[in-house]
């Protein structure tokens, strides 16, 4: 397993992190298998979707927000009640099938880290299991 | 890893493939681990919910629109922006775990095809980890 | 595979299941690995999240209702289509990486069923896919 840090610059953001869990998959030399990419956050998520048209996590971020306001009646005290229901909602992981040492992604899907309540310094492991 | 191809036939559907996933569960020969339903789409996902009554992937579809309108402010240019947040809302996978050479999905579970984007030509993959 | 039983006791409810997921990774003895905590129901659903201020739960079944009525124009004749919309937002399964033995949570994550439609006797399925 390894990991590797994103600082992120704004209170939401789709930080495109399919490079980085591409190479940690080649550093581990397997040629088949599963790749699980993981946020160990409550306030950020991991998803699959476009990364061609950087309107598309523009979009989702903004659906995101039309779906969960940020000052509701929330009982949670840190203000931050929308980031972990978006954490939720989005999910902590991705897994994702590996075949000739490569992610088989499709041709428009990257990964991305999304942060709900920066900016903050986040943590994202990979770990690989051959078949 | 195998894949097989769905064509779907309406803007929206849900696609029971849970036949199917078995089949390549039974091709591999795997009696215990786990199974992977990958989605290489960014406007479709894969889910799992009730196959007994039509009605539960109606509403989820019915449920999802009522979520994200398809005409919103979006800034992707092709339209389709409710079909990606609904994609990342439901997720590119589902994992099953495997015993006896069988799916372990409850009585009422079946794995389905989100369509949010079609009618288009849909490929799913089937990966198994064994023990 | 293991699994354990959760009798919930209102309509809905996120109930911390961390401890029972710890335990049955080390009953497994797997060092390295990932580990799958499934959920074999249709009106139910597993997520991680934040379960050090009770709060943060509350808060995300306050969200996910504010999302999904429970009375709207359902087709399916039970009555909890909202509980299913919820189960595949949510979705049913977590993945979650093992390492020295021990889950690779976040220093604020918890796993948690989540029950949408209870009270109900529920199951969770723990298995462990060592590296």
């Amino acid at each position: 397993m390894t990991r590797f840090e994103i600082h992120t610059t704004s209170r939401e953001a789709m930080v495109d992190v399919t490079e980085k869990v591409r190479q940690a998959l080649q550093a581990s030399g397997a040629l088949e298998g599963w790749v699980l990419v993981y946020c160990p956050h409550t306030t950020a998520g991991v998803t699959i979707n476009e990364n061609a048209d950087p309107a598309v996590p523009d979009d989702v971020l903004r659906g995101l927000g039309d779906l969960v306001p940020r000052h509701g009646a929330w009982s949670h005290a840190e203000g931050n009640s929308d980031a972990h229901i978006k954490a939720s909602l989005i999910g902590s992981s991705v897994t994702i099938p590996v075949a000739d040492g490569d992610l088989m992604l499709g041709t428009w899907q990257g990964v991305f880290l999304c942060e709900f309540d920066g900016p903050r310094r986040r943590y994202v492991s990979v770990s690989v299991l051959p078949v």
